[in-house]
């Protein structure tokens, strides 16, 4: 389907083009940008509300500022819808998040506009501040550093330390706030509190409206944005309300809050700022979904509608005739109530992702313990290690990529002390087409590596399920290991899921099919596809045995024994990087007990993955279920004799 | 040396026979205390400006304070040598960091006080809002849930993050800010900025004293807290003082400054916090080193000073009579300025370790182009990566223990997006007296997993600098890889070690001795305790190849083909953790190529291992000198038969 973009928009292939129009243009070019973003997304998918609350402030900020020698970076990305349709990508745009298509994030591969690759939140404003700095020692004044972020990035520690050090430099750095009080759900914290309250104040917000109409008029009789800054500052000293601001506290100055969809005063804004150097910060009030009507109705259902008819609003629903496997994030979800309904020691945490892992649920049914502590992984889990000290039984919940921000917390605060906290990481393996900053690539890697660390993986809800139930039960709580259970993004293989809870045994792997070829072992939910092609090697004449590791660590070492006693010739398989993951926890087994066997490992190999579906990812990486047959053939087909002098 | 306490705290066992105590007496225990902690660390050794800083907060919050059931928590935890000497250690205290003696940091499992376990900084707050949610769901009122911190643990995200969620709850928390200006080197940014303007106003100190003086006067009249709080903030609200803090802003009723040594003070404004509840935070000024003039004078040489003359402050040095090897972070610091001086895209970033580090050669002798940032390692990386897109050369050194914190960072900013930012990682391997929280031991399996990611280890000075100079290379900059080069704590191995500056290729190792009965393969400096043992098996009639592979990524392939042809027992060594590491590296290239060989790995075992010297730690590891040749003759004396069914 072809998708056209209006006048002006059509004629938009760079900023250049944009700033080339008059300023009166730009309420159509905001007009034509929004309703594309509309268009497009209706009808191929991808982030929305976001993008649409931006509109004025991309148009804003390409045309005041002389990107891309100006260095605009866009915290997260998924906000960079317009920014990648004024900059040379309106006819990509399709392509979105499709792979081999672009990115659904800035990227610094795809343009030199995209500045700076995102996709974690609160990078910007450090990243920016190392740009003007970086700028500053080749003596260029005139290049800009903006940085636009989000009030609930802008909780996470990351965001701060870069303040804190903005705020005590004389880099040419601009901070704008883009507030909209959302996450993917409501923000949540002091930070936000405080920035509803400046907002509504109104002795703040009568000094604000006088000193933006003084600025106002003195720019009609020419008078230069210094002057006006300094005329306007004495107003705001002699108030104190200079020292009132949290982030002049910091030493950022402080603009705003201004209507961040009124593009005329915008303009009028940045092209004042512009001229006014060191650290500084223009609080802008937004809505997200902004334009269209359900989506600033329902903001986190609109974060990422997946197709709808633009006209009625109306949420396409994939039609099933049978009934379909739930999402892993609801199995742990609901179990997770079902748990905490029995142990009152059960408590949740989820660092701003309620409805990504499903602890909405938890959120709603039990509120007093579920927590949602915002855009703050590393707090989340010191958080729970806290309460783990007084015997909480604390599920926290964190996608894969992000519990990287929390990994010395992992280390240093919770199995170093020998502290039960379990972590339950959705997300895991490669997550799709949100690309290669949100793949759960490394965990198996980077926490099989602690001490005190148990990782598990389920190959379905009920194995999830179990997990779960064992991780809670109190002999697991007594000992000193913090609980990992990784679950990929995505549906599982049971429609009939809500299984008895049964307590495993802690390191306990399975046999899942004999043979006498070869065999088999895989972890997680990708042993599906290698039960798949087991019983495809059979039909063809190959018994192959698989086995269903469950647990990357502890091994379990009777079942590797029997596995390595019986097989010379071994494949392993996992949803997670091949460097250190899974498979290679089977050659340390190997090596430490003086097996020789042919291993081949499949996994995701030593390259960034890009974005695409997961399945297409799983082929490129070679181990989905094709890929396992392959390699089995292979190996089994191969010479085993090795070259020796 | 048997050191005697002072009389008071001679009979001081417990936090309960302080608190036996008249009010009166504290003053004695105070100096007692001090003088207990100057005599046991002069002759002792460890840390020690940080504990006569807070000699009197200790015992003012042990005295007021209901420990162990109130939760007390020392961030950092290096001040709590007082902390530990009151609550049933002052006899243990002079085997204070040594092996099998009680450890330089507040840790669980040596004492119920010891509510959390810490040593890396910033992660007090978080834990004992956990604890006090946790209190809070067990309705328990009475439980008090005190933090001390920092200013400069202020300053990292983890921090911001904490206060952030405890400003939005209603728990029962108090956060002492323990305001020094210093971390072990004086803090920078914008928030110390910040708390010297309020410390110095004089409005706010005028309105302070007249709120502490109603406070007191009321206090004689039998007024509750409760009631004279509310006043006070009457009187601050009055003057939109409550609006004009930084920590107000964040939903933390905000105490203070008050002088952190006037102990009848502290006592009396602890004994009333206590009655008032949700969170707040308590500003204490203090000095680092107080009570010892010459640490007063020099913080940060007196920050761990090593044993000293207590009378004339002298400090011991040791003396050799030989030339010394230098320490690694010399040979980094002088040769960081040496390249920096020829090539100047070169940037120096450290976060608050300048001196640990040796950064503070480059910042003074070149301090246009080296920041210490704070202690915020996620920001150090982050604003490295934004630096390195604009073509800037950045070293950027943490301790591999520290670069924990900023693993997302590392892969979302850096290796996602090719940025060749060159990481020194200081203190890698064990870390010595330091113990448990302070090991660099997981780094390279850590960092071995991620795309786009060089790991090098140098062998010794001449390897480090070379390292060095390969990493800032024009063709090594131009690629799309960042670069870690891990060194270990202390001295290396050679005195004359100014050599000329090589450049390496990159994943190219090298062969050391050669042999017939085994071969050796290490990284890093480890190997030459490997050298040392492939000499004496060598002189016991055994001849052992030695190959030190420089990288343990990528791996030097011909090299090892040429290895795994000759040879089919190996032994690799590392100072990292065998999960993972270094020889999982290797036993990845056997399979991966087809090689059948005993692989015998050295290295950490999974094991939390406390504090120690190295070699003693080495030793208890299994991989010093003597364990590598016993490994070795292991390896050659053992059947190679493996059973198989």
């Amino acid at each position: 389907m072809l998708i056209s973009p209006g006048n002006l928009l059509s004629k938009i292939n760079s900023p250049e083009d944009l700033r080339k129009l008059d300023a009166a243009a730009l309420p159509q070019v905001c007009n034509e940008l929004r309703q594309y973003i509309i268009d497009v997304v209706s009808v191929y998918g991808g982030h929305f509300g976001a993008s649409l609350g931006v509109v004025e402030l991309t148009v804003a900020l390409h045309y005041v500022f002389n990107t891309p020698d100006d260095q605009l970076i866009w915290d997260v990305g998924h906000q960079a819808y317009g920014h990648k349709i004024l900059t040379g990508r309106k006819n990509l745009f399709h392509t979105n998040r499709i792979m081999g298509g672009i990115s659904g994030f800035p990227n610094r591969k795809e343009s030199p506009y995209d500045a700076f690759g995102v996709g974690h939140s609160s990078t910007s404003i450090s990243a920016a501040l190392g740009m003007a700095i970086a700028s500053g020692l080749e003596h260029n004044k005139q290049r800009q550093h903006i940085a636009v972020i989000g009030d609930g990035a802008m909780t996470a520690g990351l965001a701060f330390e870069g303040m804190n050090h903005a705020g005590a430099s004389d880099s040419n750095l601009l901070i704008i706030l883009n507030d909209n009080c959302m996450s993917i759900d409501p923000n949540v914290g002091a930070l936000r509190a405080y920035l509803t309250d400046i907002t509504t104040s109104q002795t703040y917000n009568k000094i604000r409206d006088e000193a933006w109409h003084l600025l106002g008029k003195l720019s009609n009789f020419g008078i230069s944005a210094q002057e006006i800054v300094s005329k306007v500052q004495n107003v705001l000293k002699s108030t104190l309300l200079n020292q009132s601001n949290l982030f002049e506290s910091l030493g950022l100055r402080y603009f705003g809050p201004i209507d961040g969809h009124d593009i005329d005063h915008l303009t009028h804004v940045l092209s004042d700022l512009k001229h006014i150097p060191g650290p500084k910060l223009l609080h802008c009030l937004t809505l997200k979904g902004k334009g269209y009507g359900p989506a600033e109705k329902d903001q986190t259902k609109w974060h990422a509608p997946g197709l709808f008819d633009k006209v009625t609003g109306e949420i396409q629903k994939k039609v099933h005739t049978s009934p379909q496997p739930p999402k892993y994030q609801d199995v742990f979800g609901h179990t997770l109530v079902e748990l905490a309904r029995e142990n009152k020691k059960i408590i949740g945490v989820t660092p701003a992702m309620p409805s990504g892992s499903s602890m909405n649920i938890m959120m709603k049914e039990i509120p007093d313990r579920a927590f949602d502590v915002g855009i703050a992984e590393q707090h989340a889990v010191t958080f729970s290690a806290g309460m783990a000290t007084r015997g909480s039984v604390v599920f926290c919940n964190i996608y894969s990529t992000f519990m990287q921000r929390a990994y010395d917390q992992v280390i240093h605060d919770v199995c170093i002390q020998g502290l039960p906290v379990i972590f339950c990481l959705d997300r895991a393996g490669l997550a799709g087409a949100d690309g290669a900053t949100h793949h759960g690539a490394y965990d198996i890697a980077y926490m099989r590596c602690i001490p005190n660390m148990i990782v598990a993986a389920p190959m379905n809800e009920q194995e999830l399920r179990n997990m779960m139930y064992t991780a809670q039960h109190e002999e697991t709580q007594a000992g000193e290991s913090a609980f990992t259970i990784r679950y990929p993004r995505g549906q599982g293989v049971m429609s009939d899921w809500k299984t008895p809870l049964q307590k495993l045994t802690i390191g306990k792997g399975r046999q899942l099919s004999d043979g006498d070829a070869a065999a088999v072992l895989s972890l997680g939910h990708i042993g599906n596809s290698a039960a798949e092609a087991c019983r495809k090697l059979s039909e063809e004449g190959l018994r192959v045995a698989h086995y269903d590791l469950r647990f990357a660590k502890p091994l379990d070492k009777a079942l590797l024994h029997e596995v390595f006693r019986k097989f010379d010739k071994i494949v392993t398989v996992e949803d997670g990087c091949i460097q250190g993951g899974f498979g290679s926890a089977i050659l340390e087994f190997a090596a430490d007990h003086g097996y020789q066997a042919q291993v081949k490992r499949l996994g995701i190999p030593d390259e960034v993955i890009e974005h695409g579906e997961q399945p297409e990812l799983h082929q490129l990486c070679g181990y989905d279920q094709p890929a396992i047959e392959k390699a089995v053939w292979a190996l089994v087909g191969v010479a085993q004799s090795v070259p020796r002098s």
